[in-house]
């Protein structure tokens, strides 16, 4: 669909250190000739009829138009019962599957070797819902909500995906034994789908027994498929093994689209000062080209990155080095 | 309360490798002279007027009389729709705050050196509230239940917990950027009760940055009190990072009495054998007895079985030793 011609892709900065990595995701697709097109804008909240704040029409439209974006960290506007602006574009565009893959770079030393797992997380609803009352002063119930629909749809993308990128094992993270009626719908989905992929091994774990073992034998695992909060927590403690947020990709699909993001934060304290690593943004951008099969670029982009950080010369300062972030990207520009 | 005479404890063997592993701690209570006496009671579940398997009603009994008790591993009843009967003793005894102290063993190496974290689990409530509705078909919504009166008491828990075990932070783990009612008011009962604490050091923190956080630095992490299944999945990750669930004990707190219990599994494949690894039981004893203020006994018996450790000459096979059951046992024994 994309070997032809280029293709716009919306780009969100972001706030913070948002600005300065974009500029070196672009300025590395640049030295790569991507075959792409950035649409830049902004997503500054405006404050709707409500009074709350939201996203730019504009920003909205361009992701509705080009159906695949980049995106840095946003902000959330600071004030009481403001919600982040990153559920807001999941909730816009019905970004239904949150994919992240983390593996251990080499020459980024951890405790762990070889931790190569992908967490897939329902994107949409669950414990996210937004839907809580105060039953009476001091009692509050949340409401977690578990739709077949919803379930079975990230469950086909999670064996889909393992089917696509050869992965052998599917684990269904869950609490039915606890939520039996919600997680045990999430659960029945998934192992209904599982039957459609016999070429897949599928495997039913307890939350708490993949925290356990997670942390003592990543191997266990390779690609994992959750409720939302499950995802949430396990994506963080799965980047953690590898280095953290600063390295770790990201993508959320849509039925109509895709966004791709770093996770991390804006980081402040160092924004516009040069020092901010790209890392985790490059990669996720290098996941939206695989999205867009352009493998070959993706592959020569992410080579080029992993090599830099092997040779751990130009390494910025979140992992050890005195790098600045131009410094990194020009490695990167170089080996290209 | 409990320095003349002796004390009965409430002794619930439990059921696969519970038995020896309890007769292993009894021996070692003898050893000891620990000044208390053993009641023994069986809850082999007994089917109620509903249906439902339940705990015998001698044994609730048992419990409410010596308001203290000593719990091995309990099946859960096998077949549809029966709850576990470890959540029932829970309700049954309204033990709401469930206390798991991970700390490194010396001679049992792991990732990690020197983890000292506690985590303080309220118990009675929140995604445990058992409260499930299908809306319509394939549609399903759970209640996370939050009140005031229990997020105020494991607070209050935590940081007398803290205050008297002199540690010297207490973190309380949320995602009220998510659930801003429920987790929002259990942010706010334990940001009130840190007032009352001044000597204590108090912090705030999302669930998912504790868990990023905790793999790559656990000693960032003191003392930590949250809402009920994050009390699950953390504590579960914790015991991973001190060699997993057979080496950490664990005590429940109610109202009216306290149950400490090994949160490990009955083991059916090696009950009988005189194979099973007695630390967590006997650690859960060890805390009973302090909560007793029995402390010289506690101290005494925890010296015995950590240099037992230490030495790895009697370690059994789950921890990559050949010893039995009764060689690691008799070599504490031997200690004191
Ligand atoms: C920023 C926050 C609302 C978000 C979440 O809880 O999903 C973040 O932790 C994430 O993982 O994307
Ligand atoms: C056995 C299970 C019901 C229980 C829980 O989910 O609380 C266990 O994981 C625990 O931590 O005690």
């Amino acid at each position: 669909a994309y070997s032809s011609g280029t293709k716009k892709v919306t780009l969100i900065p972001g706030d913070g250190i948002g600005p300065e990595i974009s500029a070196a995701v672009q300025k590395i697709f640049t030295a790569a000739n991507v075959p792409i097109e950035w649409e830049a804008v902004d997503v500054t909240p405006v404050r709707g009829p409500d009074g709350k704040f939201g996203i730019p029409q504009a920003a909205i439209d361009s992701v509705n138009t080009n159906k695949i974006g980049l995106k840095g960290p946003l902000m959330t506007p600071v004030g009481k019962g403001h919600r982040s602006l990153n559920l807001a574009l999941r909730k816009e565009f019905n970004l239904y599957a949150n994919v992240r893959p983390c593996r251990s770079l080499e020459g980024y030393k951890t405790l762990y070797d070889d931790v190569d797992v992908v967490t897939i997380r329902e994107n949409t609803e669950g414990e996210y819902s937004g839907i809580e009352h105060e039953i009476v002063d001091g009692v509050v119930q949340s409401i977690k909500l578990i739709t077949e629909e919803a379930s079975k749809r990230v469950a086909e993308y999670a064996f889909q995906y393992a089917k696509n990128n050869n992965r052998r094992k599917v684990t269904v993270v869950h609490k039915a034994n606890i939520m039996r009626m919600s997680d045990g719908l999430f659960l029945r989905c998934v192992r209904d789908m599982a039957q459609k992929f016999p070429e897949i091994q599928f495997e039913e774990k307890y939350l708490d027994t993949v925290c356990l073992n997670m942390v003592q034998n990543p191997k266990k695992y390779d690609v994992l498929v959750m409720p939302n909060l499950y995802g949430d927590i396990l994506s963080d403690m799965c980047a953690g093994l590898v280095g953290g947020l600063g390295l770790t990709p990201s993508g959320n699909m849509g039925l109509n689209g895709a966004l791709f993001e770093s996770v991390h934060g804006t980081a402040p304290d160092i924004a516009g000062k040069d020092l901010a690593n790209p890392t985790a943004l490059l990669l996720s951008a290098v996941m939206m080209l695989r999205h867009m099969e352009l493998n070959s670029y993706a592959d020569k982009i992410e080579r080029a990155a992993f090599e830099t950080i092997k040779e751990s010369k130009y390494l910025t300062g979140d992992l050890g080095g005195r790098a600045k972030c131009s410094e990194f990207t020009n490695e990167i520009c170089a080996k290209l």
